[in-house]
């Protein structure tokens, strides 16, 4: 059975540039199986590409191909790789951030460039169109690989793991009863945000289900937010519209308003410059 | 051939939680088939969830299996369940109005509760997360169903039918020449409301295509708009602009602005606090 | 092996149309594969519907049948048809507007008018809706056409591709160091939007990547821009923010600004009324 292919872009889906990728897709082989991740990555944005393939990759199948194309640099000198992690999926994307989280926390076994000469698209007018490799590149590439009609090892020369473009990383800092941490990302349409404090570790520092804890948030230094608050397993142990903690589906601490939108509520966004300091 | 898997949530595309829940049904058994319905219920919105359900379902093949996941008060007591209809479909949802639809205009024959035991993801670091029941449990589940990995009987603990939660529905009155309901629905897109007047009832009242009619509307008891209307077969039949009654695409009396937004001309809304009168 | 089908429409994902759509097709052949063009066309919008089909058609296989359903007309006098393309892709569509660029820049082989006695769908209630002919006529007849049930010819009776409703086509004008056109269309998500020029007569008239040249956009008439920009291969030779041309996607000349949005920075739209002119 053939490796499923899963897409993840910035592109959204108002105009034709997903369907003309499937299209690719298909052209090389009608048998290989398509699916959305998502088309609705924040525009440029690598980081959180890069989240969103660590957020659902390991619930598929092994073998599954991920094609991730934000790409700023698109027709510029940056890579265009395959890379295959350590517990055996494929991503064929730009390296330019999008490998952050998979490199730091699964692990990057081997990555590949793209030779342009035998992986990409010829002919239909594309030879002079540089700002298209979702189209060109990667879904051609992406799909010979599925198809079995190229090996890894021919999507093109190997180079060094260590290579790899990554984001800074932070890790949080816990302690009895103290965890400092960063908000790492959200979740845009429910306004959760998620720390980068393991669940584990924080109950190792003493920290319990249906327990009030102090949650301050800091931007750049200033305090943007400072509660008590409860801390439970979901969301609707709190009150409608109360904020609360919670253990995220990734097993993170994160914050959440019962039946509300917490980013939306205290005005709190994600990235280093966002501190969280969770004490009893 | 294995029925097919037709998903509505509230979760949107923006981030990796559908893509999550895909790989879980993939994981179980690679050939199942996945299409979205729709994954942009308004946000904890269980009337629509019914609504959604009931709108398209009879429009699938038989055995069909709809996963439905608005579901605020995941990882509370609310029941997660399986409910076979009484025309040969499957619904995988939380128990929690979801249903209301189904249950009241088409019937459930048999629902049983999720055997969190045998019936839920195991591994990948899932066991203490609480808030994402769609991935965990409804999406493992469904695709065992659907695989036929495990019998509708194997889903869990049957429970009678009349203890489906459901939201209070609300029949139109109907006489020669007058309807008096609600706005049920709209059509958040082309801004097109739609009533629970069935056109077959409004017929026999005495109402026809190519007639102008009283439209009155209230909210909460405030006359919010009062216009006779040209009522039709179609948008078309109005002048680009013009507000109209309509036969919906349910059979229902509706009303719509050709070429432009009922909703958003006339700020109008729906839900039992918007009562609909329509007189010759 | 079944030609797929691909759609497009300006239903949005927002309620339950595109999931009745679907099911119809599924009920005909369980078997029929469906892929999402778009359901984002603009709301009317038959020149983007058109623009659509040609951005990504030839990118998929001889055969592939595309569905496109952006219908202010339905119910209407206006045709319901299948449009079979010059290079062998089938094109199901009210005959609207929506097959301009298909008509213009590849050509219609053979168009037929669909028979609403043997090719719309019966029972489930639908006989007397006249409003979702996208559900009832056009995605029934493409599953028909699709699975073999009816041929090409079947779909009803032939018409002349002559009477085939097409919008206005705007040639660019172009000479030495000069070139004049519209701007056709846009990418509404990064806010890139696309001339009417082509690259080949634009090299011909002597405009190189890695040079500046003169653009003045006039909006009926008015100077509505008018700045030395770099003409380049992709975006990132720009500095962020920096607006510029470039080759698109279908090798026409098209502005952007890297990293952010020409068409919200600028407040530059597209259309006839939109004039582009290029000097050295």
């Amino acid at each position: 059975m053939k490796p499923i292919l899963v897409y993840q872009t910035d592109f959204t889906y108002k105009e034709g540039a997903v369907c003309a990728m499937y299209g690719v897709v298909k052209s090389v082989d009608h048998d290989l199986e398509i699916i959305d991740g998502t088309h609705e990555i924040p525009k440029f944005d690598t980081w959180s590409a890069s989240y969103r393939l660590y957020q659902s990759m390991a619930f598929w199948p092994k073998g599954t191909i991920f094609v991730s194309v934000v790409d700023p640099g698109v027709g510029t000198e940056r890579k265009a790789c395959v890379a295959k992690t350590s517990d055996g999926y494929y991503v064929v994307t730009p390296d330019n951030g999008s490998l952050t989280h998979l490199k730091n926390w699964v692990g990057i076994e081997e990555v590949r460039e793209i030779d342009e000469n035998t992986n990409r698209l010829k002919g239909k007018n594309t030879e002079g169109v540089s700002v298209f490799h979702g189209r060109d590149l990667f879904s051609y590439c992406a799909a010979k690989l599925a198809s079995g009609k190229i090996t890894f090892e021919q999507v093109g020369s190997k180079y060094d793991v260590k290579h790899i473009i990554s984001h800074a990383m932070h890790e949080p800092v816990i302690s009895e009863g103290h965890a400092l941490g960063i908000f790492e990302i959200n979740d845009p349409n429910f306004g959760n945000i998620w720390t980068n404090i393991p669940l584990k570790d924080f109950f190792e520092a003493g920290f319990d289900f249906g327990t009030r804890v102090q949650l301050t948030i800091r931007h750049e230094g200033q305090v943007a937010f400072s509660q008590k608050l409860l801390f439970e397993k979901s969301f609707g142990y709190a009150e409608p519209g109360e904020p609360m903690l919670y253990n995220n589906e990734l097993m993170r601490v994160a914050v959440a308003v019962n039946r509300g939108s917490f980013s939306e509520m205290f005005e709190i966004g994600y990235g280093p410059e966002w501190q969280v300091e969770i004490t009893k």
